[in-house]
């Protein structure tokens, strides 16, 4: 059978993820490309798999098939793939590892993608976003994070908040400044949470006076800061094992 | 005198600036945001600044006032911003430094301006880019490199044939592979040329077998790689003074 019908309820509810209020509402999303679909199966968090009619299903995952009209409405890429995965979120996990990213207000979902994927790869436990940054399930978000958003915890919520409990247990609370702070090169700890700030202002002022101490990393005075993204990963770099 | 024709030589110069064939003709390029207009100042690469009628001068530089169509049709963002500075092209540079990043066939506009910010960061001398890498001055590569696209030597050229000459003249040429390579934390040299490859596949066989050495980042296994911005960002950074 192949669904043709925008009034499909099936369809109907999918084409609702578009905007984030039904993502939430629902807790699912849409990804759409290969790499994502493979790693949601992987990762046990596909729910549906959606394909175009007469595609030869190359996943190990029940196929829909549905019309190619019914595709090009729920894709948001220029040139739409022939499979769109249905995904489930992440149920939130208030029990916190000990190697801890906090991202206060961070906007660019490239740059929120790409610090997933590098979290991972350094062995961060758990990313804690504040309320005002972008919202996870953007489509740039999922694709830039190339599938690592499956494989970490992500929570969301007020930062003032989070960073006095994890100052109560012990946690080392780690701030970034580019104009002074400590070279990145002499901390070693096991037990800490790293805050990065927004693209254009930094950590807020009421955030940096609840760290230990503000991070910064060695370079050339031509050059007034990193891109975030890359900043964040030299940073969890280091912090790594040494 | 404020200019409100788009038949004006001058600006019908500058609007032919918005395709790549023209910037290569007339060696310039356009810029609007207040930081790349301020840096280009800095850098004495600023040759005009356009503002709209009526803006208050905030720049040591003259202006030629002109109407909000012009601004318009010459802008390339969303919100147009009031000022548009027309920067001229370093003149390429093939008098090398002893530190060099040659990026083959890099596609991503934000990843490119991110690597020149990244390497005027860590002290590279020269980026090589290779024939068919995206267009250094693609508007959204030089709003990301946040004005350090000013302050390096950029050359575009063969890869092959720089790479051998770079090998005669006792360059260390590294490659990049995330399955073999020796962990860059190993790697020491004050006089090298390191390779990254194309988003998707990255470096060419044929020049992986140019390279003396391999490198890798140490990370965890769940990840299959890293953004490479932050990939060239890391590498960079360790390749630093140690």
């Amino acid at each position: 059978m192949v669904i043709t019908s925008l009034d499909n309820p099936k369809i109907k509810k999918y084409l609702k993820l578009k905007t984030k209020k039904y993502r939430d509402n629902f807790k699912l999303y849409l990804v759409e490309t290969d790499n994502l679909i493979k790693e949601a199966i992987n990762n046990n968090c596909l729910v549906d798999l959606l394909a175009l009619d007469g595609s030869i299903n190359k996943y190990d995952f029940n196929i829909t098939y549905v019309s190619k009209e019914i595709i090009k409405k729920l894709s948001s890429l220029d040139t739409t793939s022939n499979f769109i995965g249905v995904v489930k979120m992440k149920e939130m996990n208030d029990n916190l590892g000990s190697r801890i990213l906090i991202l206060d207000d961070i906007q660019d979902p490239g740059n929120l993608g790409t610090i997933i994927r590098s979290s991972v790869a350094f062995n961060i436990s758990d990313i804690i976003l504040s309320n005002n940054s972008v919202d996870l399930y953007n489509d740039k978000v999922i694709r830039s994070s190339e599938g690592m958003i499956y494989k970490i915890n992500i929570i969301r919520t007020d930062l003032i908040k989070v960073i006095k409990k994890l100052k109560e247990n012990n946690y080392l609370i780690l701030g970034t400044n580019v104009r002074d702070g400590v070279d990145v090169k002499e901390v070693n700890s096991s037990r800490f949470a790293l805050i990065m700030g927004n693209e254009g202002n930094g950590v807020k002022e009421e955030i940096l006076n609840l760290c230990d101490k503000n991070l910064y990393i060695k370079m050339n005075k031509n050059c007034e800061s990193l891109n975030l993204g890359v900043a964040t990963g030299i940073l969890l770099y280091e912090l790594g094992e040494k």
